[in-house]
């Protein structure tokens, strides 16, 4: 089926393809109009801005335009990803020439006419961006941000045993920390349940201004380090000094069908070894590194300056095009090497011999449904979460891991979708204790060596561990992208490592949003454990709750963010993020034993309406307005809210004290600012208007004002969170540390709360002597006072600490 | 001077030393009392709360008993990096040992009760973190966050050409991106102006819960790694299985004094080379690769599970030494596996022939100045930047590129101070117009190949460019961190990339500021630039300002954020963040033309108050409170407030409008928030208590009512900033998508001051009107429309378009 060699016919049709892509490139940066060169070009016909890359985009055609010829050849299912995503006119133009733009985009026709809208709508004001981006037929990455390629590349072929994803890698790129490591992604690999990825290393040798590291160390030094990555490496170099592409062609297809067949090999291996009940060991995957000219086919010198081969070509390289009449000429000339009267038809229409290098339909790497995930995409089979539930006769009554309890549904999760779900984490899956449930019905997919020591190791598993948070990033938005379903646990203060990816995903869903054909991919779910609260074994660098800050700067439609304060809430909204599909949910929840509050049922209802008030924790009298409300979001600092709650029912009876959880926090923004915002009625309703608010919050204060700073109240509202104090210490000694601990909050109120007279003064009191003891009693034993580690909620109300202890203790202390 | 082979007594030692360091190492783990084991060990010697990492001690002590033979022999300054910081107690048991410690924190002295005090302090409320802090002697390096342990040290080894720096990597962290593109730092280095790194891979096999990548890949494919790293591996195996450790020191000795002889004959090849007039061509550097089990010496099996040498070893081995009378054996027996009564004498001193490996003085790496950078530091010799000003007759009258100004002056500091002071940069310095100015006097440094074409790479030289915003980011805190200046140069959105290492450092910083032995230390400068506003090439992944919202969460007492609005503003700020220490400092700016506002002494006098009114710009009425406020920060909404201004002026010239600039950010906050912020009373006297401000913001807009929600005035202030809506477009649509152009501005003016009347509400109709012009002329033409790419400032007051131009273009468009 494969030929031997590949004939000359057709590599002129690979060269003329690749000639086409190019001229189309280099219309859509340039030109407004004349897209034919009809008539001598003139500066009326050039772009008043020049924007855009050409460096890259050479390279990105010449790959597109073999890959087209082998898709045709073997009918492989193919998804090309342009790490170099800056040369977003070549993969447009390829767009164009397979057909796929017109049938998404009708203005933009095969034709002259189309061809010229084509070239406008390009880095135009109203148009296309400049970049790969959703707009871009074919695409799932946005080659904005560097770094990314082979992990979304990997993320892609998980679960699509039949697919092939072609990863072309700039070198700059290659210079970053997430691509460096990412190389590795082929010890996650099964060679059978997964499809196969093929790295294309594109050693172009610059960057914007200066030389790429990779391209300037000896070619045995390469070769050593993608051995080193475990891969098989080709090498496929030329288009120097004005050497004939044909004769690049030529090599190039020689060497894909090599590669091609390497692989189809490997399978094959697999497969057997499979049958014959062996393990499947890892493979070393091909790769292929390509050096050809920055800027290739480009004026090799513009002003006397060299520029093909050299960083000038990385962006516009005749940047003056319409300034001088030697430089329109330059251009035009530039235009015409690529013959494009041998290349369209008197229309415009890309004449029919180069036309038929491309696949059919969905193989069209433009068209592939893989680069249109919402289109593949299945709904998650969901086992009844409250099947699952914790047992809460009382609140407070029983304690549970909250994400231990998730686990047990996550494992359930796995059992019941083999194929499109899986979880991701930098080796904290068993540190955030969703594991070992979690391995119930899979394991972790590891490709590398396995010994007998190694528990729940397997080659295709559900569970994806790689201490690199941007790998886990990586590939599961490449997941996502794809239309099948993931969860990315991690240590809350780490996620920090990705903000910059989150930015961009969000980013890509605000944009796809607005696109028609775009259909809806599932959500990007967080679920942040080993949280700033709980860091006992490693201090202040193990303490930072701001990702939910960075967050919340993405489009309202896009993000979400939730603080479940036991199990039953986290099991609720787990069920609700994993049936959501476009936005970012961000769950942060409690690792460690903690009471429950919530029956199954009031965990659903309380997740429905996304904060409520806690009847059975405040003193409200019925039909009153309270005098105060304790207001609580997180686990800890609604364990501190029930606390402070307690002591103040026993202590000062009379106060009417209304206690309100937040679960969902965007409920607190104005309905103007976010589609979950409380109407100011209902705002006004459960917080008040005149009274004091003491907030206790899981991150960072002020971020309560900002979501509240619009509503009627809020300039009552007094906020504890975490202040950027820590360290290797206790859990309660941490919440002292930031003033977020049960006797601060009671001081709060008693300072906001007027005329609470003597009793309250007293009380007061305690409450500093008590932080005093509790702390002093820390020191002494390097753990919690008692009171405190062993305080449960009692409907009656309780200090925590008793007065006489509390005074006996401070006269101890001497403190 | 060097001996051939290292005999027995000196292996005898080491192995002596590094039991003992083991010994003190799980001593700071568990041990509460009875730290020499005079009587059997009981529960109540053991800690309530066993908190701390010990897989990794052992290898980290090893590497450092051996490190210390070496450099007293060789006199070698050494700066020891131990990228497994979270193996905290065997850098303090080292520094114990060799007596720093007892000399830095007096109550830790070197005999039994010091070693009590050290084992109780550990991880313990109100003592010392378990991880590798700024606490910890010798230390530049927190190893809480993974990662950045070998860009760390290349940073600490830019000119410091005696410098020795022995980098250990864990194989957990190589997992990380940061580590794995950090190997080719190699490329970065220059064996003559700079010192060396020693990079140790410490293959001990697992991470938390899972083996490692590396432990688990062919060692010959690890080898072609570290070769394809550049590098000459040196492969160091043992202690499996019950080897005697004293053949594994037998090797480890052996193999350092061969990589050490081998670095030396690199560096007199390379002084050969500067010699003969010949370039210095990269020399393939060693590493070393030791590996050894994990939790090497601890119980081989506990409760019937294998520990040594699996994962199991990761923190706490015997996580229930507490619990069980044999739990307790096993930990004394483990204790005593290290024959303490060998290793110290009846009062806990270290003996004598042990003590004897440590080198003196400041050779010891726990006492080496490089780790207490500030001791060494310089400060800058910086040319008077007032000789850079560019000339501003009048406000508006000239134009420069803000970054292009400050290039010329950095050029000259790196003049002025050839051998401390480095800028770093992603492959922007040229993009962001420091370039080619600040190569004036150096070049970029470049060990890689150099060919004809290329521009300013030199072997030498003070500035860094690589695509890694982690490796620009981790040189140059291993730079500052021992005591060197430097400046990191970005785009604005890309900076969000090295969010979580700028969280560690504000760590270390805030940590450091507490500790009395440590000195200030260089401020961490970012010059951000090719910000939101200004990505005409790039479009929407390029655009994002929230790298300041997150810096501002950190403590007040380390950031700093500048918005300087032009050339000679940007000059004295960055002279001001140049000359601080300890700070973090973000400043903005663009590098795009843009008018100059202020002469270099207005510039001076508005940057030393950070934020004030400019007189000129408003139409207030002396001793009479104005009508509106029009604030601004950043160079994009400064433009836009004037030119809303210069309406205003002209169209209703009785509106007394005041007009402030803010140029650091941190004067909007409390002064109780931040030393930085205005008080209450200098607050109201500029911004009033009851007029509206609308203020133009350079980033998300939320970030002002942030900082400013506790002023009297603040329920007026209505803030424009970008509101995450961007693409590839014109400057001046870009801030008409985000709702900040300055046709916005006054009809926010106008929607907020009462009484204005008709005419008022003509010129608010005709602003509408000039939107939908602009807007329409952009999509007809792709750049702005005329009146506002050419508005320039005047005193008289201009539209920026006239209202029959308006009125016209809207009936042509028919919008």
């Amino acid at each position: 089926m494969v030929p031997d060699t590949v004939n000359t016919e057709i590599l002129a049709r690979i060269d003329a393809w690749w000639r086409a892509a190019n001229y189309l490139s280099i219309g859509q940066i340039y030109l407004l109009d004349n897209p034919l060169l009809r008539e001598p070009l003139t500066k009326e016909h050039i772009k008043p801005r020049l924007l855009g890359h050409w460096g890259t985009t050479p390279g990105l055609n010449f790959v597109y335009a073999h890959l087209n010829r082998v898709i045709t050849e073997r009918s492989q299912s193919t998804l090309y990803i342009a790490g170099p995503g800056h040369g977003g006119p070549g993969m447009v133009a390829n767009a164009w020439l397979d057909g796929t733009y017109s049938e998404i985009y009708s203005p933009i026709t095969r034709d002259e006419k189309g061809m010229k809208r084509l070239f406008r709508q390009f880095s135009f004001p109203g148009g296309i961006p400049s970049h790969v981006a959703p707009e871009t037929p074919g695409s799932i990455h946005e080659g904005g941000e560097l770094g990314y390629a082979l992990s979304h590349a990997y993320g892609a072929a998980f679960d699509n045993p039949d697919l092939l994803v072609a990863a072309v890698v700039g070198d700059g790129e290659a210079e970053t920390g997430p691509l460096a490591t990412s190389w590795h992604s082929n010890k996650f690999l099964d060679p059978l349940q997964d499809g196969v990825v093929l790295p294309i290393l594109h050693l172009n040798g610059y960057k914007i201004a200066n030389p790429t590291v990779l391209a300037r160390i000896p070619e045995e030094e390469l070769l050593d380090l993608m051995r080193g990555y475990g891969h098989h490496p080709y090498l496929v170099s030329g288009g120097f000094d004005g050497e004939d592409p044909l004769l690049v062609h030529e090599r190039m297809a020689s060497t894909l069908d090599t590669v091609l067949d390497e692989i189809a090999d490997i399978r094959r291996t697999a497969e057997a070894q499979r049958d014959a009940g062996e393990d499947v060991t890892r493979p070393r995957w091909p790769m292929i590194i390509l050096r050809t000219p920055k800027g290739w086919t480009c004026p090799a010198e513009i002003d006397g300056l060299p520029v093909e081969n050299t960083w000038r070509a990385h962006q516009v390289p005749l940047a003056n095009a319409r300034d001088t009449e030697e430089h329109t000429r330059i251009l035009e000339d530039w235009l015409q090497s690529y013959r494009p009267d041998e290349l369209f038809d008197g229309d415009g229409r890309l004449l029919d011999d180069i036309a038929s290098l491309a696949p059919s339909s969905e193989l069209r790497m433009s068209a592939t449904p893989h680069a249109n995930g919402g289109v593949l995409r299945r709904d998650l089979e969901l086992p009844n979460f409250r099947d699952y539930a914790v047992d809460v006769p009382s609140p407070g009554a029983t304690t549970a891991e909250a994400t231990t309890v998730l686990g047990i549904w996550l494992a359930d999760v796995i059992r019941d979708n083999p194929d499109n779900f899986r979880i991701f984490g930098p080796d904290e899956t068993a540190s955030n204790r969703l594991a070992p449930s979690v391995y119930e019905h899979t394991g972790k997919q590891w490709s590398a060596e396995i010994l007998p020591i190694d528990q729940n190791l397997v080659r295709a598993g559900r569970v994806m561990e790689v201490l690199s948070e941007h790998q886990c990033q990586g590939w599961l938005e490449g997941y996502l992208l794809t239309g099948r379903h993931g969860l990315f646990n991690c240590y809350e203060a780490f996620i920090h490592i990705v903000d910059s990816m989150v930015n961009q995903h969000a980013k890509w869903l605000k944009t796809a949003g607005d696109i028609p054909w775009r259909r809806s991919i599932p959500s990007l779910n967080y679920l942040l454990s080993s949280h700033v609260w709980r860091q006992d074994h490693n201090g202040f660098s193990h303490q930072d709750p701001g990702f939910i800050d960075h967050v919340v700067n993405k489009k309202a439609d896009v993000v979400r963010v939730y603080l479940p304060p036991d199990a039953n809430t986290l099991l609720s909204t787990y069920d609700h993020v994993l049936r959501s599909v476009d936005y970012v949910n961000v769950v942060v929840a409690g690792k460690q034993p903690q009471a429950n509050w919530l029956s199954m049922d009031e965990a659903i209802a309380h997740c429905s309406r996304g904060l409520g008030i806690w009847d059975w924790a405040g003193t409200e009298k019925p039909g009153t307005e309270p005098d105060v409300v304790l207001a609580c979001a997180g686990d800890v600092p609604t364990l501190e809210t029930l606390a402070a709650a307690s002591v103040l029912r026993k202590n000062l009876p009379d106060l009417k004290v209304r206690v309100i959880n937040v679960v969902d926090l965007m409920r607190l923004q104005a309905e103007s600012e976010h589609p979950h915002g409380l109407s100011d009625r209902e705002f006004d309703a459960l917080f008040t208007v005149d009274k004091p608010v003491v907030f206790a919050y899981h991150g960072y204060p002020w971020l309560i004002h900002r979501l509240s700073y619009k509503r009627n109240g809020h300039e009552n509202i007094h906020v504890r969170g975490y202040k950027e104090e820590g360290t290797t210490t206790t859990p309660f000694d941490m919440v002292m540390l930031n003033d977020l601990d049960r006797y601060r909050l009671v001081i709060d109120v008693i300072d906001r709360v007027p005329g609470l007279g003597t009793r309250a003064a007293g009380l007061r009191q305690r409450m500093q002597d008590a932080r005093i003891v509790a702390r002093q009693y820390t020191r002494d034993h390097g753990e919690d006072i008692p009171e405190v580690a062993t305080w449960q909620w009692s409907a009656e109300g309780s200090a925590g600490v008793s007065q006489e202890d509390a005074q006996e203790r401070v006269e101890e202390t001497g403190s």
